[in-house]
């Protein structure tokens, strides 16, 4: 099999840049954004506020920046972080919210809910005294990328968050793919974050950018954030060149929908494959379950690669598989034999 | 009500030094300790390693120190630290692995076990890679207070350190009150600890020591730890003054016998008060449940005090009673009739 | 010899307590100070704010707790901490500043004033901005223990602390020793702390008491500086049997007239020695040089040691005699005399 | 003036990637570096580690990034970063030292030499005890910025970190312009590199790419740096985009030589003012000190704006002129005569 063969599904963020974007690279106005003189990232900047309603937002290298930013923004060393303990925040930035800002992660299990429910926020916020660390974040994902790419309601976030502001806490939103959400559930990416006090998201998962992130929120704290980004290295120079293809992906939100398709199409398939659990996914990931068949997922994954499908263990028997703009429906049927044949053989 | 009349159940913290405690102090042989010239710190260091079972030992100002130097020697920042949502570590230490240790708090919910199965540990422990952060230590509490005072049998903690050692991950037990522990399971506090790394233990709870905790395991580690010691402000100079009484202390364990004879007696009189569901306790810790009754911890400390009987909210509905060396078997029979009176009225 | 011709001039934190203090440790009332139940800690950090003119006091474990406690409270992390680059609160004190508050230490020579004057303090202040930490606290020491154990005036400090004023950044000093600065100037240590925002003091040197500090300042101040005792493990339990002592120290100022005197006689005597340069003193510590004799100090501490003097090595060539309340003039002069014997025999 | 005739001296980060380097961004061959899949990235740390001769090398969005990477891997909590009072490292990167990696700053102020010399890091060297931190990282700069771009002989490297190595104290160097070192040496960068355990270098000042820098070293360390570059939100996907620009500019080295004879041209003309002083740089800083004629920086910095010369406040009266790609020669007559305009009005 040749390289071209390969279905990756191992992510969203393999997707590899348009021409148009190639294009817009090649062709954009930079500056010195360290010097706020990229007009590039300047318009980048405003559009992405504009996209999820804040009144500011920053360009930043990753998604984990751009969270860890907020953590350290919104808390002070020695206060609780709440969140899932399911949440990319916590399993995988290396425990950053320890390291790069002293604060302790209280986590509850928020289920399929994917977010806690207001009463869990409120008996879980903990409020400083003398013995106990305050309650200084509470973060929310959406999509919730571990817990199988669910599309959360904007209602669900919006109660979560409001319990938390009851005790003046503030809320950050990891919307690595929150417009893969708002495509889900029909609505504006604006009607998910209106209820929480900043967003982050990427440009380069499901919206095909090269590289790059988006923090958003108030301007005070896009203020704060960007001298957090200098101190975490993430002040980049004549950035317009990677913020031109960011502006493309901003309009590429439409085409989530397709990924959805894709994904749903995919689980159907898998699901079909006997003893294989697959369930109807929200969005753009597609969890299996192998356990019935007794296949470990590491086992999947690396027969998987050797037929040609990339995918990733999530845990002992369940593994991940993404659709993104460069899968087709075509690439899924393909992609659904391959696995089907995997499976037979183990 | 005279000052004299009240019964302080509010913790074993608030036993008054006896008068040979206070004897020892005004006569022992003192040196400067930062030197490690204070031959009854030493002793005191020595002894405490022997009823323990370890190589060497620490004395320390609190069991907070103890613990969090064990912490911060035992792990990287950026690790994880696996913990029981329940424990004292987590809870009552202001986000202290945080934010003196870099280290990220993965919390299982060990439930009525107090630790967590050896499966539960094998499948929280985190192998670290590229994006996840590696487990670095795990933390043990024996007897574990916010759980009841429960006294956790040796071959729980035995299987929870060795489930860790498989993957070379230290152990640490938070044994504030190990001593009460050993007692009430009739073994010796060498054999609890026999499979941990560390441990930590107070001379100044039921053991009646005014001052002072005790950090205990190999010569390597406790050398390490007496610089994190000097790091967080805990070198004492003649501390010999206050490590007489705790030589002492260390002879009265076999007294706790009588504080959890107290303690049943309590919980078995509060128990008898209609509505109010007080569980036998292992050890000297006795936590009451009001729900039934719809009344509310805060309240019912409240009252208590005003009625001459000290205890402290544990949660919405439950209150924690404990007994110690200043409190007989009168006094518990007249802080039963005193809660008694108060829940009636209520 | 025996231990007791041993004449220990290591340091003045070697005294042993008195017999009054031993009486009053003895004798003290007592309580759990963690819930601010000791009455005689409760007086002592009365009193002990008293005696500097502070609003408020808070009992420590130790003066590196008392520093580093100041330093977390009156700073976030990633300003800077000005301060002479022979403090010892830089020296000695394990980076605290950095590992416990994230905080970058900026360091000037202080020389022979031992403060940074006004205008060096306004050219080494810097205005935090999108590149720059910054300036959160200045911190002085007096009397300044590396320089040798200078005296330094109050209205040097007063010049300094102003200068930081008008940037709005507060201002520490460590006075391990004022009331040695204080007894040497002839002025009350209030006068010296009056423009400061807090002060650290120790009852266990010059003072005599066996354990502890103290940190003084503003309520509000202070209140927050309990929560951070508690972090760093400071919290202490019946502390009364150790804060007794603490009052009786609080009364020993005067005495350290006789520390001074004796640091004098010291120093004449030294100095009197061919080749060793021995300056006149400001307090209890004198610093001598022998680099003209090519004896390297480690030799020189060693050789002392043998003879039965203690000191302790401060640099290549300089050694520190300190004096203190076990040591009177005839311990001082057999020690010029063990002293002299060793220098002629190196 | 339109924007066209403005003359941006303030750095040569402004410089815009050339049409080749454009080009390059548009054709990349990318994948998804997280999952070490682009080969471009690929390409240029395999190529960027022989520019320096090291074993490997890491692509980082910034220098800051590469600097606090290298501190974090090289050190522990509660180490010293031993270097000079004005690098960069320590100037402007947000005491990222202190709150990113626990360390302790320990400044020598290197003078005219930019390096300690072998003596000064022998003596500023502290070994780990009981009270002290031990030193866990030697910095060095080359070229020096704040000093004035100083090209620093390859031996003045060696000696000090020669001196380090002696008590296995490993060094890092902070090459942000390290080839405008060797262009004016006349050696190859790998010459000053040899040394050293890690160097950090720019590909977006002089070199001209758009965005990145270059962290290099053993391949063990860069496995750790790769680690700590997830920790810190460095790690980017289709980074190919930004990487073959990078490409481009490694093989720009040569061209430097421009940048330093326009800087002489520059001093030159700036000397010749009267009362301006502007010393011969080594290589593309120069730095004007205009004390003579009282003119502030900050004054001379605006009104040079206004006249169409962008230019940096160093210090109170010294400012920075950095020359690069996008100047030639006419404009540096052409912003001399301005400046020269700008000190006749002021």
């Amino acid at each position: 099999m040749t390289d071209d063969d390969f279905i990756d599904l191992r992510s969203d963020t393999v997707t590899r840049p348009s021409e148009a974007m190639r294009e817009a690279a090649a062709t954009a106005e930079v500056g010195d954004d360290v010097y706020r003189d990229d007009p590039t990232v300047n318009e980048l900047e405003r559009r992405a506020a504009d996209a999820v309603g804040t009144e500011a937002a920053l360009y930043v290298p990753s998604g984990t920046m751009a969270n860890q930013i907020a953590v350290r923004v919104h808390t002070d060393p020695g206060q609780e972080l709440l969140l899932d303990r399911e949440s990319h925040l916590y399993r995988w930035e290396l425990a950053g919210a320890a390291t790069l800002s002293g604060v302790q992660t209280r986590l509850v299990d928020a289920g399929a809910r994917c977010v806690p429910s207001a009463d869990r926020v409120r008996s879980e916020t903990v409020t400083e005294d003398l013995h106990r660390p305050g309650t200084g974040l509470l973060a929310l994902e959406n999509t919730h990328n571990y817990r199988g790419g669910t599309a959360v309601p904007a209602d669900r976030i919006a109660a979560a968050a409001e319990a938390a502001h009851e005790s003046e806490i503030p809320v950050h939103l990891d919307g690595a793919r929150v417009f893969n959400a708002a495509v889900a559930l029909g609505v504006d990416a604006s009607d998910i974050v209106a209820p929480v006090d900043s967003v982050a998201f990427c440009l380069s998962k499901g919206l095909g950018a090269p590289v790059g992130s988006i923090l958003a929120g108030e301007a005070a704290f896009i203020e704060e954030a960007r001298r957090v980004r200098k101190l975490f290295g993430g002040g980049m120079r004549q950035a317009g060149i990677i913020a031109a293809p960011g502006l493309l992906a901003l309009e590429s939100v439409d085409r989530l929908a397709d990924d959805h398709a894709n994904a749903e199409r995919l689980a159907a398939g898998l699901d079909a494959i006997a003893g294989v659990d697959a369930p109807e996914p929200d969005t753009n990931i597609v969890v299996d379950d192998t356990e019935a068949l007794d296949i470990a997922a590491a086992d999947l994954v690396a027969a998987c690669e050797d037929a040609g499908v990339g995918c990733v263990e999530f845990d002992t028997h369940t593994t991940r598989f993404t659709t993104h703009r460069d899968v087709d429906a075509a690439d899924i049927d393909a992609a659904v034999d391959r696995v089907a044949a995997v499976v037979g053989d183990l």
